[in-house]
């Protein structure tokens, strides 16, 4: 189909990945440490080159296939088991020295209880969970650290008026586990007895139900409770 | 720098455009009818591509740049007068048939003042307001048709939670011009007392001000006030 060539020069394309979990009450994302020129030895965001394909029939793969397949390359965790986001397209010319390079950002949020076995992938020399309190955004490879804070204001933004904080629960969790994940995000303590009333209303609106068992939080066994849904 | 050279495939990049007014109390949105294959003859978004610049020190313009750059031009309204905001990065294999094309969607808001000066631009046939109750996504080329539902959706949940509404009314507005922004684009009535409680509370917080001179709206001649901003 000659009539539909293009003539325009092409950037390359990659997906970044933000991965948060929280664990022992701190927020957590996931880093990698590269490897390679250039920012060799920096901590990075884990991503990659996007499967654009050779041309003719072949087209590649689709975006978002691209970033669940780096999201299982480098976590390890089976494709499905994390919840994932689009987060933003970082598109300055100048962003990284090997060339123009446009990125798609997403954010993931990953179990506590998986987050355990998360192991390094792809070409990293190291990676692994770091607290949010230890990370300084500037230190980071590229414009990585522009993406994290672009991601941390989406989930603080998100977490009181999305279901999001039910993915970085335990499938079944108290009222305090879910309180302490707001917490966490928002970096701020939530008043006990609001949150409850506010736990309730879920509650009575079907988007959580009790579910079997108590877990032992603190002094006492709490009821458990598991998120259904909305609609 | 030999080191930092990419051998990956590279899909196209683009951007497109839904762009917004409200005329007549109706949400209308910017559609060109397609010149030339493929979907020749279909209305579509306005858009076009990132120039990524030949190589080597040529990086090309910033997507936002490349942005700004078609708006500009498919509209003929001076930069910095329109509301731009990135929507989301659609990123099929397939959705575009001459090759692998990313697109790099963002929406913009034009304020009914303007709104009739814009003019169509570029390589498009034939350029205009559509209102939204006579476009059906579906006739429009690639995919968007899922872009304009997208941006709807975008606004529809925002119109209540940011100050994007007051980017839909002339510079000084009465309280039923804003409380009319939030119907048309909710596609649902407001309750005006309620609404106007709503507004005295922004007056209250600072976030509005009034402004010299009266409206006459319908039977009475009604303040006006203007945007004055958060913190």
């Amino acid at each position: 189909m000659p009539s539909y060539t293009y003539s325009y020069p092409r950037p390359s394309v990659t997906v970044d990945l933000v991965v948060f979990t929280i664990l022992d009450n701190d927020l957590k994302v996931l880093l990698i440490r590269r490897g390679q020129p250039p920012f060799e030895g920096c901590p990075a965001l884990p991503g990659g080159f996007v499967l654009a394909g050779t041309g003719g029939d072949d087209r590649g793969e689709d975006l978002e296939v691209a970033a669940r397949r780096e999201l299982a390359e480098e976590t390890g965790l089976p494709e499905g088991s994390v919840y994932l986001e689009q987060l933003y397209t970082f598109g300055a010319a100048d962003r990284d020295p090997r060339g123009r390079v446009i990125t798609v950002a997403w954010y993931a949020l990953v179990r506590p209880t998986l987050a355990p076995l998360v192991m390094a992938g792809g070409d990293a020399a190291e990676a692994g969970w770091r607290s949010l309190t230890e990370v300084d955004p500037d230190s980071l490879a590229f414009d990585h650290g522009r993406i994290l804070r672009c991601a941390l204001e989406r989930i603080r933004g998100k977490v009181d008026y999305s279901d999001i904080a039910f993915e970085l629960v335990p499938e079944t969790f108290t009222v305090t586990e879910l309180r302490s994940v707001h917490e966490v995000i928002k970096g701020t303590a939530y008043d006990p007895a609001n949150f409850r009333r506010r736990f309730k209303r879920m509650q009575t609106d079907g988007v959580i139900e009790q579910a079997p068992g108590r877990r032992t939080t603190g002094a006492r066994r709490a009821r458990v409770y598991r998120f259904v849904g909305r609609g």
